[in-house]
């Protein structure tokens, strides 16, 4: 695996006696760029550099051109491939996306353009509006209702799963579940939003999409830019270990995504979309100690 | 304050006999866009738009602009300032930075096209080399030995500043200390990239640069570009919460930053530069078990 390096580090470790210096190994995940090429009719266009962790670099390319809008679908792909660039490291960072003949990519959106050209300046709600022009499918979709147990196993699950992090503590992973409790796909990179990618761009190339009766699990935090990416394929829940920001919850309302927040020890928050979800006893509490760590 | 909002959730909590839902008040942390416009001679140029949480958005700006080496210090800056873009949202999210006249900006670098110009494409050893050729400082400047226990104590430190976080749960930290051990700056953001910039765009306009003999608290991982934007700015020693990644290590090592891991639970792990941190008693011990958490 080269997703993962060795080196020697020194371990510091302080009780109430002594502090103690170790020389031990330790496992690093690895972090290297990779440059997207777009190739569409007699053009190639170097259309980004991301730093991400080696390993399903084709999904990690196709689902970055589809959750920004950039295709709308695997059967926009003629071919996909790493290119290799002669290189002292002899590391294998390019890879070249080739459109089918008379495809024509909507690369107005390569820069994130879309944020500002609303006549009104960047915010919130022109990001929003934005993403509506250029959604290919944005969530929203029925799915039956889930039932809690089977949210508050799905960390479990992926620790099960997310060997890398386990030794590296540094990888970020993005996990679907089928709403029958099925893991479908894991994809961990250094990068949240690269997970996120490289899991959509495997869902497309295996004829998933859209994926509406799906659960996305994240091991961290939901941001905007995570919600937008599982709006682009019809994900109806993410569930993340982490915090959401203000804006994925606005998204995640506007799109009728269900949103869960600090899904660990036994608990989690619903932002939005609760009625996706099956209640138990309810108490209508309110309450002012909000801290939920 | 208006990088937090309050909301409402569904608050579902399982123990052994039941399943409990309670509506609660819970506060988030608030992304919103910020897009920062660049003025210099006559042209105006709409150089990046970045997912932030408000707040200090003259430092993100500023500490944008110096660590992706588009200026080179706070003494290219004629003035910077919000733009009011009438909006329903009624938000400030441009703003915009003037050059004084005849200050050309390195505009070369906006778009970290540095990474592809490179005639043997692109890798860790490439990207380190490009950000060699746009340095400002380049920490690596000798600092005195620094004392194990100074460095333990630092989270608890920063816990004590870092407000919206124990309320959200939301945001990232970056905190500055000096090495005598009073704290300098402490900057919070949704993105930790941005925490960074806007600590080192106020250390740029306080006069602070570089940073020879500091110390960069980070409350989560350290990824490359995080080690990078320290490097411009001359911090000689990092500190990170969480894991490095191999390529944030090989840069710290290039440029003999400091560079400190999983610091947390009266431990961390030296990964380079540990000729810079006071070593008590030592064990030279190789061990397989490698899980630093």
């Amino acid at each position: 695996m080269d997703n993962t390096v060795r080196v020697s580090v020194v371990k510091l470790t302080e009780d109430s006696t002594t502090t103690l210096t170790q020389t031990v190994p330790d496992m690093l995940a690895v972090e290297e760029p990779l440059e997207i090429r777009l190739a569409h009719g007699d053009r190639i266009k170097n259309l980004a550099v991301t730093m991400r962790t080696p390993g399903h670099d084709a999904d990690l390319a196709l689902g970055f051109l589809f959750t920004e809008g950039i295709i709308v679908g695997a059967a926009d792909i003629a071919a996909v491939a790493p290119i290799f660039v002669a290189c002292s490291e002899n590391r294998q960072n390019t890879i070249l996306v080739t459109l089918k003949e008379g495809i024509v990519p909507n690369l107005g959106n390569a820069d994130r353009n879309f944020y500002t050209t609303s006549s009104c300046g960047v915010c919130g709600k022109a990001s929003i509006d934005a993403i509506r022009t250029v959604r290919n499918f944005v969530s929203g979709g029925p799915v039956q209702e889930i039932d809690p147990s089977f949210i508050l196993g799905l960390p479990t699950r992926l620790a099960r799963e997310q060997e890398v992090f386990a030794e590296t503590g540094g990888l970020h992973a993005a996990a679907l579940f089928d709403i029958n409790g099925s893991l479908l796909l894991v994809r961990e990179d250094v990068g949240r939003h690269n997970a996120v990618d490289k899991l959509i761009g495997a869902a497309m190339m295996q004829g998933r999409l859209p994926l509406a009766d799906s659960v996305l699990l994240l091991s961290g935090r939901a941001s905007f830019e995570l919600v937008q990416k599982a709006a682009m394929a019809g994900i109806p829940v993410i569930a993340a270990v982490g915090a959401p920001s203000s804006l994925a919850v606005t998204l995640a309302e506007e799109f009728g995504t269900t949103l869960i927040g600090f899904l660990r020890n036994n608990r989690f928050n619903i932002y939005t979309g609760s009625h996706r979800v099956t209640m138990p006893v309810r108490e209508n509490v309110e309450h002012e100690n909000t801290y939920q760590g």
